[in-house]
């Protein structure tokens, strides 16, 4: 095990109607507050008027900035910053999903700050303060209502460049897994592609002796698992909605990678493959990662072999653990194809061609992951695996 | 699932010579400090004199109270209160185990109130402030390094009280598993009992669909099991000292009781036993646990049967689960056994006579517990299993 730091100050509320205490949360940090939404299905669904009449019985006041897209703009985030300093916000409240969140944590950074915010997101400098962020959660994916990272596009690149700072966790966070039955099914898979991708990053380590935090994996990727076909199949199954919310909030929040180093070499091959085809995060993770399991298999077989055990009840006969661990890469393809999505680029339609750039893109910064540093013969190599 | 809030704001620092960052993380919160502590063990190990080595280099003053015994004074707390206001003290830094950790809290919880302290522990009101409290932990068990609790004892009665308030939660707390290797046996021993019993009195709850929380208090379960004998048998064993010293904060910073209730009926009837025979709280919990499951076993036996399955590895036949449940209370006994600690009345020595006193002392307050409320004559057939 590994010395670690571990903080988490978000406050989660979580069930059936907690986001009217939305009001009494958010005036304990700001009287006025700039509430932040992509528009669309939270005004249509109601959300929103029900998050303003809690501020207003609250006494807050809010400006309102609508407009947040997949992929955050910074333009927006420039918007946000100005409107901030205009009305002299206290805090920012994003009502949505993992982009309207994202652009929250920007604005921000962004206000207390003299420069241009994308300095920080460029790698020059980290933000020391920031103003509170709180979220009401519509998507369980990405995990950014509980982490201190936020991920922007500057769409005159475009570059897409991530930030992580303790300033920017959520200072509350509310989740109602009923504000989720409405989510379609492609979007509900690709958040269970992407908070599951959230914990095998972290799971996949070369360290051993870090068996707590191996076992609190196992139990929130199994509980994915075994939730993921219901929440597909009977959307509006509360029990199944709350397991896969909570669970999301789990992988990202920065327990499970106690003791240990996270890989990420996954998440950077998808963003190539989604920059170039733009497809959803999560479908470009389901085709990815069985890949780069199958590349990494042999490095330390034992643990993708207790993977395929623990997590998809694989039996693991021990004088065979390659052929348990590949059964288990096997049963995350099917798994990933239950759900709807495809684990291959094959299976995806997407085409083989731009392979070498992609590779060469992905580690254009240098080697990438912790598990095994690879180059872009690697990357290459794990696309072609990608590709069948 | 319940609705439920949850909040942990304390930042852990974890790992081999992580006590040397103390000076720096106290200087964040003040200039000037209480060092609390016990005296005796931390002062010949030479901990004391690294803390105040960290302390001085980070330009930090520190004024000293030692001398906290197992189960925490109030009249101690009295003076750790005038210390603190007289020298104007910024915040309590606690260098021990649990007893020290909850003296410092009701320090805290004493100096910014104008009344008696132990009016909090009484009932009458909830503090709304407190000074900022940190630790560095020397025994893995109460999990008040992590926790928003503090339990005095009123030397004039005496009285043993509790106190939880969220204000009382550490803001820091510094967690080396080499700052273990010393405790005997027997005291590591009453330790890994103490966070078992905080997991299990979680786990066992009436409500179904807690599917997340169920396998990380599971995952925490099978990590104590699987270590205590190796700390036990090799005390230096920095990996086995890591898992357990991890899990004891885990079983008890509220996480694992997220979406459930907790029952905490086992530990009102131990400290009954405690008060009149003057036995570790640890050694306690293993003689009531074991009788408290069998007198409920049949309540909702399939919780008992996967306790048996997924912590002990009893093999779960279907048609059988009352069998299989009751395995698992035998596992659970011979694990207590195994590490040094009798799991009855019986077999710790202690007598009979004063179960029907203990029984009616243990409800005084009325009924307890939440699995299932238990009156005086519960407790008392709950003793009488105990004491076979």
């Amino acid at each position: 095990m590994q010395n670690f730091v571990f903080e988490n100050r978000t406050k989660i509320l979580f069930g059936r109607g907690m986001e009217r205490q939305v009001g009494e949360e958010a005036r304990r940090f700001a009287t006025k507050i700039l509430l932040h939404h992509s528009g669309g299905h939270v005004v249509r669904s109601g959300l929103l008027d029900k998050v303003k009449d809690s501020l207003k019985a609250a006494g807050v006041q809010w400006v309102e900035l609508g407009g947040v897209q997949p992929n955050p703009r910074l333009s927006l985030v420039y918007e946000g910053i100005r409107l901030c300093r205009n009305e002299k916000v206290g805090l920012i409240l994003a009502v949505g999903g993992g982009s309207v969140i994202d652009s929250a944590k920007a604005i921000a950074a962004g206000v207390p700050y003299a420069g241009d915010v994308w300095d920080f997101y460029d790698g020059k400098g980290s933000p020391a303060e920031a103003l509170p962020v709180a979220t009401v959660l519509t998507i369980p994916a990405a995990g950014s209502e509980a982490s201190p990272s936020s991920v922007i596009t500057d769409e005159r690149g475009p570059w897409k460049r991530g930030l992580t700072a303790e300033c920017l966790r959520p200072v509350f966070s509310i989740l109602n897994p009923e504000l989720t039955f409405s989510l379609p099914p492609y979007q509900t898979a690709c958040g269970i592609v992407d908070m599951l991708a959230h914990i095998m990053e972290r799971y996949f380590t070369r360290e051993d002796h870090v068996e707590l935090t191996d076992r609190l994996c196992e139990a929130t990727m199994k509980t994915i698992v075994r939730n993921a076909p219901v929440v597909i199949h009977d959307p509006t199954n509360y029990h199944a909605r709350a397991e896969i919310m909570w669970a999301g909030t789990i992988a990202h929040n920065d327990l499970l990678g106690t003791g240990r180093i996270g890989d990420w070499a996954t998440h950077m091959i998808e963003h190539e493959i989604s920059a170039l085809y733009d497809i959803a995060h999560g479908a470009g993770l389901a085709i990815v990662f069985p890949a780069w399991m199958e590349y990494n298999l042999l490095v330390d077989v034992r643990r993708f072999a207790r993977f395929a055990e623990e997590v998809f009840g694989v039996d693991g006969l021990f004088y065979d653990p390659e052929q348990t661990a590949r059964q288990g890469i096997l049963r995350l393809k099917e798994f990933y194809r239950s759900i709807g999505l495809a684990p291959s680029l094959r299976e995806a339609d997407i085409p083989t061609d731009k392979i070498p750039e992609m590779a060469r893109r992905a580690v254009i910064m240098g080697p990438i992951g912790a598990y095994r540093r690879l180059d872009a013969s690697d990357v290459e190599a794990i696309l072609r695996l990608a590709a069948r």
